[in-house]
């Protein structure tokens, strides 16, 4: 009965994201849903991004959060279109929520979205939201067992930024096993250890971006 | 529609939830739900936890996670008996998954049960299992802005463990902005600052510990 429930809902919501989807490429916009647990930098990434695509690539922003508008916020400092959903108590964006936000956006001239999720390495995972690509985010201060202990995301996203490696000195934290064991459950996953501090890696990541760009573009 | 079925979710567990509390006095155990993101540091807390009452209070442990019994394993070579819930996809415990649990202990002697709930600082807030309190831990490493923007998780609970304090060096993270932010959500949440790598500030959580554990026998 519950699961029944369970499949009724992501059903629905996969009719909601095709439709999200069909607006995406009609309007040439590249989108990726930014997902990962609270505190791992998500919001900050964003910023870094921000700085790193001015002048070259416009971008716009939709923020999911429970509650406040701090983060979009942080974004429209950067001179970035930012929207920001409240989702009351629910613990992930649906492709439901994601369209209210897109009437509140103009279009014109955006060639990359970035949706950035509730904080929340489970739920997210599951909802399509139309997006091109799922990346997540991790960080060293979260311990390196997380690939085995929370599958579903590393399974579902395209990309992996290991954040917050300038910490790697003062944690525990073995790059190489969390590195194989994200592999293990998902072994087309690009992992991009970064430093939202220190800048370090960011370079790949939007070289990626701007690959998706073009090809989207073309 | 959506709010009705949820609705009758929660009632349904509180139902369970009050057979779990009922069986739990019954015992005489008293019943911590750690709850906190992943990586937080939940099982590290569990292991300086089980060293700390060593010798002077009996515990046990359920451990929820999505996947793996590696938590389970990490305490049970404390010498703490210790029970593995793998709750598939679901993103949190509630009364019932606790419930097919505690018919794998043996709560002779057993005055403290700790159920450390799958790693997300949103979902397990709204579940009650039958504790005494719930618990919950953040890290220096997730940033200051927390209990502004998962607000439920630090209403509903009694103690605010700040766990990585020792990292407070190396990160952007205002302790005073967080104090008041946390206090305003909840004022009387009380906060302790800890490290669990160094074992600052734990001997206040242990005592905190003990005098529950007495008043519970008493």
């Amino acid at each position: 009965m519950e699961i029944k429930l369970v499949k009724d809902i992501l059903e629905a919501n996969e009719v909601i994201a095709a439709q999200n989807r069909a607006f995406f490429t009609e309007q040439g916009v590249y989108v990726v849903n930014l997902m990962g647990s609270p505190g791992v930098g998500k919001t900050t990434l964003l910023e870094r991004t921000a700085e790193g695509l001015r002048g070259s690539r416009r971008m716009a922003v939709i923020e999911g959060d429970i509650a406040t508008s701090r983060d979009a916020e942080r974004i429209a400092a950067h001179a970035i279109p930012a929207v920001q959903i409240n989702t009351g108590g629910a613990c992930h964006l649906d492709g439901n929520m994601v369209r209210g936000g897109l009437g509140q956006l103009d279009f014109g001239g955006i060639e990359l979205l970035v949706v950035e999720n509730v904080g929340n390495l489970v739920c997210p995972a599951e909802f399509n939201i139309g997006e091109d690509a799922k990346v997540m985010i991790s960080s060293v201060a979260e311990g390196d067992d997380k690939p085995l202990k929370y599958p579903l995301m590393f399974q579902v996203s395209s990309v992996l930024l290991l954040n917050k490696v300038d910490l790697l000195p003062h944690v525990a934290f073995d790059l190489e096993r969390f590195r194989a064991d994200a592999l293990k459950v998902n072994p087309r996953l690009e992992i991009m250890p970064i430093s939202c501090s220190t800048g370090e890696g960011l370079d790949r990541w939007l070289r990626w971006l701007e690959e998706r760009i073009s090809a989207q573009g073309a």
